[in-house]
């Protein structure tokens, strides 16, 4: 019982790393793939790793016939994605990889994003798209918003932390490292290899990332609180991979305690022997979370540290974990392939 | 109707290539994995980034029961290999990554690798591992011998154009582009990060490396007649992939014929369209073979470039494709994942 | 009027760093390196970047003639340095680039390093070569420690600020990104290009990592109490470079006050406008520190980020800086190259 | 007495490179620089890691009151150079980095750049900037042609060989391999370092690239018949650095003989003792060329290897060499900085 799958906006990494991860998913077949600018040319020539599988051409989202289509993955870039999305059937399940309906509020949205939202309802309508804590609403969604891939990181340490009660709210420190991809195939000079390799530097210093909205609106909700974290993330130069180093004020023999607990029954998630810490490398084009719990020399101090695959779990690989759900798959299909290393 | 495989040598890149892979095989099952410096250890230990997988612990080869082995495969470094593989049970099915077994003349290894066989029968026995070109060899095979990762590539370019002679086997430059992963785990000064990023060298030049004589063997074989090419690989800052640039004397389009003729049928190498070149990027981490031909601006001289990973289709891809054919199940099983890009 | 120098421990980066940035000295002039294990050798075989330079083989300690010699860098491994100096003349004037010495207490240095300390007299008289904090001791000293490298990028940001008492001292968090040749040219798997590249983690997690004695003895003696710290650095895919993030409880606006007022007379440490942040890409091969102070949303809270070259400004470039002044040389002769960019 | 300097296109990497070599230079000083889009803006925003600098601000090149420069580099793009160049003051000397006087037959120019010359009169008067083999021509110049980078190491390994007549002329194989740096700080998608890093590829394969035309040209004149060589550059993942690897019919030994011969007496460019091939490593940010003769097993064949940084020797660095030629400078003034390991 194959599902029928239409990827919009298939000439992004988030697509390809889509198309990569369903070209092995034993229930999915690709009938769309739009890509306006590239409309008309084979996959191959835009992703040449792609060129063994047989894909259709990229089309225009308009010339997409979305009466066949069981789910469509929306890999558009933010803003775009809702005037899209408001234009489609709306008895056709969607999984957006934007930003577009991450946020509940119509005004937290236009804080962060700068600007009113054109699709209020589908806002409304949107289930937020962390599996691990979303799994039955989404389970039940027409409309699935993936969330921001450094938000995904550090709420997968931070969530079960807060629920639990066994950090201090006020001192949320998220030094988060991440990987260029993060940043898409946009021309940019800071993304160019000369600008980027063999050198690092912090960006959206001081609380300005827009991920933090999403931060805000989940801890928020799960403390009955406002939580403000502090959340610096560093551009590194590597193509995949986010690592976040949680500095939290909590014994850290019990979080890791929380942590083990919360995600022992998680085949994607792993949490490490207590005093050890993740690598990037260990996740790298993969789907699963490795977390790491160590205490600080300062008792009552502890640092968590997190490392997944931005594009895989931190997008993609969430993105086909959801759709799964929705269509009544089984959570893990495609998504157990091991990590590429060295 | 699973088979059961043991790998000896699981703490190297290649073995830890063959558990990747054979973690998404249908057909294979790891039963035992050996590492004599690190038994006892499990593999989540030597390598993080298998954690997610159920493995059994590394062991001693002498404690591997092989009466319930199906194939072993042996990724033991050169001339160990020899000396287990001729105390392991004459009715065991093995393929060897190592370079014990991939010449047939007793002489020849001796010379390229300074000293003599110490299982001669064995080496008379091995089957050379070039799934593409000795496949029904393969098939009836108990022992496979790994062919060297740039001999592979090498000869992916080559044979079809010696055998349909439509070069000057005179005149055959191949000049090599190969990441660090092909030198294993090895602590060697020259492998480190500080040493090898951000720049480039030849190695083994003008004609000394030991892979040569799988390709003096093979060629010569084809041609009928002594053939010795030049061949010189440069050691590149990426941790995967080798580019190899056939520089030949031929007409370039009558290349590009042959070549497609003679792999239009084979799902892992694929011919590019004329005047196209590969990259290594579009094939990391997969068992995927990209081949373009260039003509040069002079007239009948041509220039073919191959592209593949060395860990994969290179080595350890390469292995189970072969295993696969041993052990009667389907060739591409577990072999057709898509590359990891970028 | 040049100055006679030796260099001890000259096969490794710090070696070769100095080495490097005393070819382009203006009075300073290479007699003697020694190297035990390459004793014999020509510089150009162990570092053949400095083939252009005329400079004396590798020697035994034992066979250089100190008589001659103004100063000597010392750039051994740790615990050899004191082994070695203790038997130096004891006119010598000596810049010593390993841990040795950096510690003034016999009870810290036998905690952070594991075992007594061999020549403690000379530990009691060895000046910290924190050039910018320490000038007039080193201009008198014989023996000078340069910093850790790490320690030298935290105390560069925290120095003023804890003595301008403009932050909570019992809230100070360090958040250290670092490259890789910090680690030296040991034959370590973790140092391996195949290991490191595209990658990163966290090391010596929680308040382990050494450079924290050296923390605690400068900050505590600032402060008049005792001041610890947390800090936890992190291994990047770069080979130089150090970014430093500080997160701090005090005004960001009076810190940057307070650096730019520190530091607005020093030729070696800028601090850039407020609100941005450095990069470890414009300071590379640099004897040049760029610091950045950033607001948190949430007032009263503060992002400091350092960057500085860990062999350069972290070690070698200081350690002549440092030499300059107990020389009587100017500070900054064959200190002002520009950073390499790209 | 120091010349007064101006940089025409100051905000792309050549650039650049020239204000950090100029920075230690004894006998130069900044007096302008231009950058049309980024006018009016400080170098330390466009550059940071120039921020020690005391710079003059970015202007137009109208702006610019020529009277007083002594000598202007021309850091601008192809085709615009030449536009720009031709209403400058007909006495201002000038040192060209762009490709648009390279060539001297206005002819070659149209058939390699695809357009006419702008400036015919001045192609006529320009001399070409191979610092080593037009010495006297360039002391005397008031317009010189920087080479380009990969055409420089090319002719750095074939002029001397062409000359002595120990080469078979039809069969000269140039296989290339270059950094990233090279293509400049354009926006392009194959420059991002998501593209770029960690993988390789040909381009401009079979006789394409612009630089042939400064082959042809300079090694027919030496030859004093038509030589026509074989190139084909790759794009590795390392920001600095070319490494090119000619493939040649010759006795190896003699054609050692000859390199040394010819390079004795030049400060740049060291030849390797014969068998060892050079590093890009080992040149990174210098002015400095390393040459390695290698004998292939079949006799006759020779491999002749060299290393050069593409910013530096292959553009800016040799632009300061040709300069100082042209004001009576000593002629390695500024330029012998070691390379900057690891």
């Amino acid at each position: 019982m194959t599902k029928t799958i239409a990827i919009l906006g298939a000439s992004g990494y988030t697509g390809a790393e889509l198309v990569r991860l369903i070209s092995t998913h034993p229930d999915m077949k690709i009938a769309a793939l739009t890509g306006e600018r590239k409309a008309g040319q084979p996959m191959a020539r835009v992703f040449p790793f792609l060129r063994h599988l047989d894909l259709p051409d990229l089309s225009r989202i308009e010339d997409v016939d979305f009466s066949g289509i069981d789910l469509a993955f929306c890999a558009l870039p933010h803003a775009t994605s809702q005037a899209v999305i408001k234009e489609l059937p709306r008895d056709l399940k969607i999984v957006d990889l934007s930003a577009d309906f991450r946020l509940r509020d119509v005004a937290d949205y236009e804080k962060w994003y700068g600007q009113p939202h054109a699709a209020p309802d589908l806002q409304r309508e949107a289930v937020y798209g962390l599996t691990e804590f979303y799994r039955e609403e989404i389970r039940a969604a027409r409309l699935v918003a993936g969330t921001g891939c450094n938000a995904a990181t550090g709420q997968y340490i931070l969530r079960p932390l807060i629920e639990a009660g066994v950090i201090d709210l006020d001192r949320i420190i998220l030094d988060l490292k991440c990987g260029v991809s993060g940043a898409g195939r946009a021309l940019k000079e800071n993304l160019l290899h000369s600008e980027l390799s063999e050198g690092t530097q912090a960006y959206a210093a001081g609380g300005t990332h827009r991920h933090l909205g999403e931060f805000d609106q989940e801890f928020s909700r799960i403390a009955g609180r406002p939580v403000h974290i502090q959340f610096t993330p560093h551009l590194l130069p590597m193509n995949r991979g986010i690592l976040a180093t949680a500095w939290l004020d909590g014994d850290a023999a019990r979080l890791h305690e929380v942590l083990q607990a919360r995600y022992c029954a998680e085949s994607m998630i792993h949490v490490l022997p207590f005093g050890t810490t993740p690598s990037t490398h260990d996740v790298r084009g993969s789907n699963f979370v490795h977390i790491g719990v160590v205490g600080d020399r300062i008792p009552g101090r502890a640092l968590v540290v997190a490392a997944l695959d931005n594009l895989c779990k931190g997008s993609s690989g969430q993105a086909i974990q959801n759709a799964n759900l929705m269509l009544g798959l089984q959570e893990e299909a495609g998504l157990m392939g091991a990590p590429l290393f060295p």
